[in-house]
């Protein structure tokens, strides 16, 4: 999911283009994977821009991580400090940091047993992240919350279709660009309490040294999104109510718009249902003032707590059967196919040679698939997935 | 998996083209699936056949599948019996019939409680299927053996790629094709008793009436493999040794050529590690004799049960512990990944809207995902990843 995906993917998560991993990279041999004995169906993805639609085949390459003692200072490259634009990068990491810390702690607090185990990793080019994960806990089977800053090569073509009629003769490098994004999902063992994820993420390309004048680009993603096993009506309320709250601050066009937009990203085609009842999502985000998207991802993040912790301490004790254990089980399983099969960042994490343990601990600690179920109709069970089909307005 | 996937994708599995859902087709809204806000990484797959290397655009669709009250006596089209090569239809439809009540007979008896759910479905244009489910039973936690018969239409582009040398100009309309499989993944309870996944398929093109003289084109698929949880050497020995007895009746490069096929596409890219330990695969088989083939696909169905059930017996009252448990638990998580992920029969059936329940019932019943898993080197769980990592020869 965008979530974990952001420890390897925020790149192409907020690329608008479609990344083919079409040629051979020395993180990825594709070779390998070519063959007719064993063909990859995640060898190409697909996503699409607002304002434009492209097809670009490229190769984004991500160098192998190397584990690290202690957490730096930065993970940015020396320089990026340097004013500008480039102060954003620094701000931006800043905020991601923080906000894992805080969530962490509250996390660590509301669960009263479990600690976070912490894995610090470098990537010999620059950038690196901070995974957080705490297992078994009194509250949580799995709950983890990653930070990541990546820098990568951005394949021409996508950099020629970004800024737009650039001569087909004109010839650039490669585009290096900068991705940083906390990512984070929260499977508690209750089945009155909800799982929780979101992610936050900041793109930017540097401006090519062999294309002068060509346009620095820059862009903002990410959503906060509940998914239950079953519907505490003024819980799911409240969730979304944050949201509204902390987007209409900045904008009263974005709730709306994120809303939905979260009910059609969070889409199980082959279920035809959502995986939860949303929240907000957004990708691509560039035409507004860069300070106020900064802002505004800075105040999403810093709503995750208020949003999600309340319902956490009214749910967490509730007696439950083993019957509503197992559905939670069931959604456990819908939130695996959704991560595996269509998450963006996921599925192109897989491919590129990401974190794996990373890029996987959105996955619960455990789920399961029943043959054929099917909830009775008017019962608890099926409301929840009702909702799931329909998504509701919730405030 | 290439299991349950033909239930709906045998089409697929076994033509040897690169399908690329990029047209819509009434069973495939893909303009819901193309906007950026939900994009779909599997909208594009890729394959390659073994002399040729092509990619060709093209859309499947499926009809929607109804349920049937009773069996009928074939799921073939009224003339499929007549003669010539389509009389292979009718014996091959016959003999993964009778497969799935053998294997079904004594699977019921080796568990001795749990008894096979059947669902009848057809499909308004021919062809359908019956999927036989065995749930929470004494032995098997979830065991689904199916079988099914699919008309479909295949795309000109990729009929001119099949058989090679065709003039541009030349524009045959669609290609219908016909494809039959038997598919089946058995999960048992027991952490010491293996779960077992075959698959047997054929498929065939109508020679196209605006294209005269175009040959028809016919293929078998298929393969038994095991993956086990901890290694019985002596029962990995038996396996194998049933797999290479049936292959030499027919061929000396079937087993070591088909093993290695098996090695190489169970293999799960982002662990670099194999689902499990192997057994045989081919696709795309047309190369030698086509009644020499419809019998070695008829041994191979045949020793399933040989191949298997003698292990489960040994296996099946082991007493384990919650740790043994919790190790196949997480072993049946990478089986979800592989799955999900990379099975060219789940990935395409997901997305041509074929019998969801039918394809999935290839998932475990429980899994489990722990944040960086390490088995001790040198313990019994490090055994199994090691021979995942490293296939060996066990003959």
């Amino acid at each position: 999911m965008p979530s974990t995906s952001s420890v390897t993917a925020p790149s192409y998560a907020v690329i608008p283009f479609t990344f083919t991993s079409s040629k051979s990279s020395p993180n990825f041999p594709t070779t390998k994977l070519f063959t007719k004995q064993n063909p990859n169906p995640l060898l190409q993805t697909k996503s699409t821009r607002s304002h434009r639609r492209v097809l670009v085949k490229a190769t984004v390459s991500i160098e192998k991580e190397t584990p690290e003692a202690e957490r730096p200072e930065t993970f940015l490259r020396g320089g990026d400090g340097d004013g500008g634009v480039s102060s954003v990068r620094v701000r931006f990491e800043k905020m991601i940091r923080e906000a894992q810390d805080s969530v962490c702690n509250a996390i660590e607090a509301a669960d009263g047993g479990g600690k976070f185990r912490e894995d610090v990793w470098s990537r010999p080019g620059g950038g690196g992240g901070i995974s957080r994960v705490l297992q078994d806990g009194d509250v949580w089977e799995k709950a983890g919350v990653n930070v990541s800053v990546v820098y990568g090569q951005m394949p021409p073509d996508a950099y020629r279709a970004a800024k737009g009629g650039a001569s087909a003769d004109q010839k650039p490098g490669p585009i290096p660009f900068f991705a940083a994004g906390i990512s984070s999902v929260l499977h508690p063992k209750n089945p009155f309490a909800p799982t929780l994820h979101f992610n936050y993420r900041y793109f930017e390309t540097d401006a090519p040294k062999d294309a002068p004048g060509a346009p620095r680009q820059w862009w903002f993603g990410g959503g906060t999104d509940l998914t239950p096993a079953y519907i505490f009506e003024e819980d799911v309320k409240h969730f979304h109510s944050i949201q509204k709250q902390t987007c209409d601050k900045f904008d009263p066009t974005f709730y709306p718009r994120f809303k939905k937009w979260c009910d059609d990203y969070f889409y199980i085609k082959h279920r035809d249902e959502r995986r939860g009842l949303g929240g907000i999502f957004f990708d691509d985000l560039n035409d507004y003032d860069q300070e106020m998207l900064l802002s505004f991802a800075t105040e999403c993040a810093n709503s995750v707590i208020p949003a999600y912790i309340p319902i956490i301490e009214k749910r967490k004790d509730l007696p439950f059967t083993e019957r509503q254990k197992a559905w939670q089980q069931l959604r456990r399983g819908r939130y695996v196919e959704f991560n595996l099969v269509y998450d963006r960042g996921t599925t192109f994490g897989l491919k590129t040679g990401g974190r794996i343990e990373s890029i996987l601990v959105s996955l619960p600690l455990t789920s399961r698939w029943e043959y054929d179920h099917k909830p009775e109709v008017g019962s608890e069970e099926w409301k929840l997935l009702d909702a799931c089909i329909n998504p509701k307005e919730w405030i």
